[in-house]
């Protein structure tokens, strides 16, 4: 996707042909700083200070991680080092896990001196395989979005949290749809959640969506529903973090809330996910999901920008009050319109996703 | 209510027997300053600031800026010129002028010599019949949280947005029941929304609690649905700035979410409110209800305390993104379980208002 114009991945081999680049998206949106990583530490250390986030970033980096750590050490033991290091960095992402099982595989058997080239090769094809697997979530969801706006001239979508491309390699998942519907021209809106606790849609969704010259503005977490209620919303869009056999949607905390009004006004609310994202061991999502619970400092203070430029955190809760933070909820599948994968779109139900995936499970 | 177990209102009359104190409500939660007030342009500008806030402590004191305006000028002219002077402050604020014509219907045909004693009185009158108005609505909330105590050992609450004593002149009215239950002994806990964009849960909610001692965790907006989903809900009692004959009720933006949250997972979803809430000219809440559109900045702005004491603005939204800011939400009678008013409860209908307010519209 573009920043004014000009077009980025989330993650790239710098022009001298080996150095890797990425975004510090610890820095977003107060600062645009494109880090250069050059070897197997700073690659952990990136990923581990979450300078990228999101499953599929943190696999394609990942990828690019033991690439760089080959060209300092082509050995198997360099090559198994790699893959140790970078599967600590985030011990409960499965993505990276994938990723980096993948890299191993590809790379293992080959002569130390063919090592280096073949890993940077890997690492693109996965990067690119993200690409295009997002791209066809995009197409698929595109349809929704140019019927809505054949009939009203225009088309207005509510996301929450990010599901945009700084997540993914390119496109994103839920914001890939109306990134190829702006693109072909359809007068698309969006209402940006701003996802307390930690304002990824504020933060992160709104400054994609607005580099990329996407109409958007941000709306509190509480306003959703009031919009809903006097027809200011088409279509909400939303990425996962897991989804059911079932159709049961696990996502940042206030997805339900969300799905729940969207229903109460008969607004299609629509997941958008990739298929690595289904876990075909859950059926009853609400029950089976364990929540994470996170710091009550990201209810309790919030960092921003000063008018003068400096970057400064805050308390915004009453002194001495506890805080709770459950990280995610799970939405039921009876309020999902329905599914967009990179294989087409589908009833969010058991058979809904076995007629795309019969080969799963 | 109390702080750090001294009782208090939120206007009061000094100690010398004629300046007014009340706290400065801006600087809450982060610092407890009790301002005294000496005049009417100090009564209008505390008010016009919101250094005082919520329907009825604004009508409260202003009642005792008449009595201060007068020891400076007794005369007809004197009343006059109070009364339109802070009748100015807040031009929407209908429990203002009520507060304001009252005053004057009282002391308009007293001789000169005898209207300030009389005003400070009649401004207590109107202190005193707020908080015995709250004290009621708590009364009659109470026997809901006893039976669900008595059921379960505890009650765990969630409101939204701030409906507590420093709202009205004592005990709030959302959270009057959870005060006298607390009071009595009853082991109640509160799940206190932040409530964005001005958290007023976060700041004004949390420190009353707890200052008062009551047991609460602040959470984000958007966690309330998990929290029912998963049995951590018994009861949910917000406030509301007004209700239609239908028992429709415009609250802060969210109220709606939560009721729907509260719908879905069999929780009980009560509204507390005096009678001055009622608006029986209007029948449809959502259609006919004008919503407040406020400034952006609420939402891409926020304002606390750093580590070492400053108090800073910062920007949480991405540079150069627009927002939204829908100010209420109304929140069908469908979804309310019952309203609690100084009279007792009732269904949210134009039966069940009828039946307590026979003598209405």
């Amino acid at each position: 996707m573009k920043i004014d114009g000009k077009p980025y991945r989330s993650v790239w081999v710098d022009e001298d042909g080996w150095s890797v680049r990425i975004f510090d998206q610890t820095k977003l949106p107060w600062q645009l700083d494109i880090l250069r990583l050059t070897g197997l530490a700073e690659v952990a250390q990136a990923i581990r200070s979450m300078q990228v986030r999101g499953a599929p970033l943190i696999g394609a980096v990942a990828a690019y991680g033991v690439a760089l750590a080959l060209r300092a050490d082509p050995s198997t033991e360099g090559l198994e080092r790699a893959v140790a290091v970078l599967g600590e960095t985030r011990p409960t992402a499965i993505n990276l896990r994938w990723a980096l099982d993948r890299m191993r595989a590809r790379l293992h058997n080959l002569p130390p001196t063919e090592r280096v080239a073949a890993a940077y090769a890997e690492a693109l094809a996965i990067a690119d395989d993200d690409a295009e697997t997002c791209r066809r979530i995009g197409q698929h969801g595109l349809p929704l979005l140019r019927e809505i706006a054949a009939k009203k001239g225009q088309v207005k979508v509510l996301t929450h949290c990010n599901a945009g491309w700084l997540a993914t390699v390119d496109y994103g998942t839920a914001l890939s749809p109306i990134y190829q519907a702006h693109d072909e021209g359809i007068p698309v809106e969006v209402w940006v959640d701003e996802t307390r606790p930690r304002n990824q849609g504020a933060a992160l969704t709104a400054f994609e969506l607005g580099k990329h010259g996407v109409k958007h503005a941000v709306i509190a977490d509480n306003a959703g529903g009031h919009l809903m209620q006097h027809g200011e919303v088409d279509i909400v869009i939303v990425g996962t973090d897991r989804v059911t056999r079932t159709g049961d949607v696990a996502n940042k905390i206030g997805t339900y809330l969300k799905a729940l009004a969207a229903k109460d006004n008969g607004v299609p609310f629509w997941v958008a996910l990739p298929h690595s994202t289904i876990d075909w061991r859950v059926a009853d999502g609400v029950a089976e999901i364990p929540i994470e619970e996170r710091a009550a400092a990201e209810v309790t203070e919030l960092t921003g920008r000063t008018a003068d430029g400096r970057i400064e955190t805050i308390r915004v809760a009453a002194e001495g009050s506890p805080a709770a933070n459950p990280a995610f909820d799970v939405t039921p599948a009876r309020l999902v319109t329905g599914l967009i994968t990179e294989r087409g779109r589908c009833e969010a139900s058991e058979t809904g996703l076995r007629a795309l995936y019969p080969e799963a499970g």
